[in-house]
C-alpha cells in the first residue's frame, strides 16, 4: 500500500525568522524527511496575491520561502516542492469548489470576521480593504488540499478552521456525485513558545525577531540583545525564567542543557550565557545560512526544483481533476 | 491591422425558443457571420455550475447549446467556438482578479442583491441558497473576457452592469502593473420583444414558449395555440395588433408581410394566419432543425469542433496569462 500523502502549504511572507524555524519549519522538515508520509511542500505564492501587489517583493519572497526551506533541511528527493501557481488544476478546482461553497462559510470565517470587526471599530465600511480574493481563500486552501487528495494536513491552531472547511466542501461535493473528494485530516502542531528579544513570544507584530538568515555578525549581535534582568554575573540565576535558556535549550544536547544550567546556578554572566546560546545556534544555523546564500546566489537552482515539482505534481493533478470534470458533467473525456 | 475580437458567452441551459433565437441568437449570428470582427463564442458550462448539480443534464445541455448555435448558422470557420472549462487560463485568471475586486463590488452585484431581497422577503437569512461561485461571479465573467484580450463584447441590458465590474477590474489591476489589461466595450444588443403563445414577452417563466427545435409537427401544434381573439373569419382584423403578425414579420420578406396585411384588413380566418405563420417560419428553422438533430445524434462532430476552437484559443489565452503572471510576479517566465 502507498503511503499516506501530507501536505504543507507556505507562504511567501519575507525571510522567517528564529521562531517560525523552530516552532513550524523544523518539525516540519523533521516529519517530512522521516518517510513516514509521501510529503508534499507548496509555496502557496497566489494565496500572497491577496495582500502583496509589490511584484518584485512577491517574486523575492517566493525565491526566499524555497531557499529558506531548502536550507533549513528539506530534501527534495524526499519530498515534493511545488509552487500553487504552477497547478493550474488548483485553481480549476477552485472555481468547482467555490459553487459548493455556502456564501455564510465564509461570512464565518475567523480571518474575514476579524476584518469585519477591525473595520467596524474604525468605522469603516465593513468591507473595507476585502477584496474577493481575502473573502473567498478558504476555498482556494481547500482546493490545494483536494486537488491532491491529501490524508494528512499539519496545521496550527489558527488553521482548524479552514480544514473543517475543506472537509465541509468535500461533504457538499460528494453529497452529490459520490465518494470523489478524499477528507482529509489534520494534524495539529506542537505549540512551542518561542520567546523573542524582549522574553514576548517571538513575533514579527512585537518587532522583537531574530532572523533566521543574516550574516552571522548580525546574528550574533542580535542574540546579545536579548533582554536580560540586571543581576551580577556571580549571582545564581534561574535558568526556568531564562530567554537565553529557553533559547539555548532548542539548539542544545540534553548534556549541554544540564551543564549550562549549572553554570546558571553557580553564576554566570549574561554575555557568557548569550556567547554560550550563539555558539549551539550557529552551530546548527551556519550550514543552513550557507546553503541559503547559495540558493539565494543561485535562484536557476531554485527554479529547477520547482520545474521538477510542478512536473511530478501536473499528471497527478490532471488525473483527478478530469475525473471531478467528469462527474460534473462538463467532460466527457 | 488585425481586427478586433468580438466575444460572446452562451449558457448552456436547455434548447432555446423562438425568443431566444429571434431576439439573441440570429442577430449574434448574423454580426458574428458579417466578418466585421474577430469572433469568439463559448459556452460558458462553469457558470451553471453555480446551479446545475444535475451532470447529466449539464453535459446534455452544453450539447444543445453548440447544436443549437451551430444549427442557427454559427459558422466555425468563420468564428471560434470554445467551452470555458477546456481553457484553463480563464479559471487562473478568475483567481488573480478575484484580488483586485472589492468585496463591496460583488455586495452591489444585481443577481445577488436580488437573491438577497427575495431572502429578506421570505424571512430567509439573506444568503440562504447563495454560494460563493454564485456570488462572485461577476469576476468569472470577467476572467472569460478579458484573459482574450476582447475588444467588443454585445450585452443584453441585463449584462451592462457584468462590463463595467470587467472594466473596474482592469483598471484596478493596471493601476498597479501598467497597461496589461485591455478594456472591453459593451454593445448593447438591439431590444426585440418577441411575443409568446399569449401575446407576452416569450419566456420560460410565462411558460408560453416555443422551442426552436421540436418535430415539425409539434412546432405545427404550438403555433396553433397562439392566443386569438374570437372574431369570425370574415371580419377585417388589425394586423398591428395580433402575435401572429409580428412573429410572421420576423420570418418573412416585406412583399410577404404587405400581402398578409392585406388579407388580415380583408378578414382572414385565424387558422390560416397560423398556416401562413407555420409556412415562413417553418422555411427558415426546417434546415436548422435538420443540422440540429443531425448534431444531437452525432456528437463526436461537436467534440471535435470544441476541441478545434480550444486549441486555437488555448496559445492566446496562455500568452496572455503569462504576461499577467510575469508582472504579478509569481512566475519569471
Amino acid at each position: 500500500m502507498s503511503k499516506k500523502i501530507c501536505l504543507t502549504g507556505i507562504k511567501p511572507t519575507g525571510i522567517p525568522h528564529l521562531g517560525n524555524y523552530l516552532g513550524a519549519m523544523r518539525p516540519a522538515i523533521n516529519l517530512a524527511n522521516s518517510g513516514e508520509y509521501d510529503g508534499y511542500f507548496f509555496i502557496a505564492d497566489y494565496h500572497s496575491l491577496t495582500s502583496v501587489y509589490d511584484a518584485k517583493k512577491l517574486n523575492e519572497d517566493i525565491y526566499n520561502v524555497a531557499a529558506s526551506w531548502l536550507a533549513c533541511g528539506l530534501d527534495p528527493k524526499k519530498v515534493t516542492l511545488y509552487k500553487q501557481s504552477d497547478i493550474p488544476e488548483i485553481l480549476e478546482l477552485n472555481w468547482i469548489l467555490s459553487c459548493f461553497c455556502n456564501k455564510g462559510l465564509m461570512n464565518r470565517a475567523h480571518a474575514y470576521k476579524a476584518k469585519v470587526q477591525a473595520n467596524v471599530e474604525n468605522k469603516k465600511d465593513e468591507d473595507q480593504g476585502v477584496n474577493i480574493g481575502l473573502f473567498s481563500y478558504p476555498v482556494l486552501m481547500a482546493s490545494d488540499i483536494l486537488f491532491l487528495n491529501s490524508d494528512i494536513v499539519p496545521v496550527g491552531p489558527d488553521q482548524l478552521q479552514h480544514l473543517e472547511i475543506a472537509r465541509d466542501l468535500v461533504n457538499a461535493f460528494n453529497h452529490h456525485y459520490g465518494e470523489i473528494l478524499k477528507e482529509p485530516k489534520a494534524i495539529e502542531n506542537e505549540t512551542i513558545l518561542i520567546p523573542g528579544l524582549d522574553g514576548r513570544k517571538m513575533s514579527k507584530s512585537y518587532d522583537n525577531t531574530i532572523p533566521l538568515f543574516s550574516t552571522e555578525k548580525k546574528f550574533k549581535k542580535l542574540i546579545n540583545k536579548i533582554t536580560t534582568d540586571s543581576l551580577p554575573p556571580e549571582a545564581s540565576k534561574d535558568p526556568s525564567d531564562s530567554t537565553i535558556f529557553d533559547l539555548f535549550c532548542l539548539f542544545s544536547t540534553e548534556q549541554e542543557q544540564k551543564d549550562l544550567s549549572e553554570w546558571y546556578k553557580r553564576g554566570i554572566g549574561w554575555g557568557e550565557a548569550k556567547a554560550e546560546l550563539f555558539k549551539v545556534a550557529n552551530r546548527e544555523i551556519a550550514p543552513m545560512r550557507e546553503k541559503y546564500d547559495h540558493l539565494m546566489a543561485n535562484k536557476s537552482e531554485i527554479d529547477q526544483l520547482l520545474v521538477e515539482g510542478a512536473k511530478k505534481v501536473r499528471p497527478m493533478a490532471q488525473k483527478n481533476l478530469q475525473k471531478i470534470k467528469k462527474v460534473i458533467g462538463v467532460s466527457n473525456v
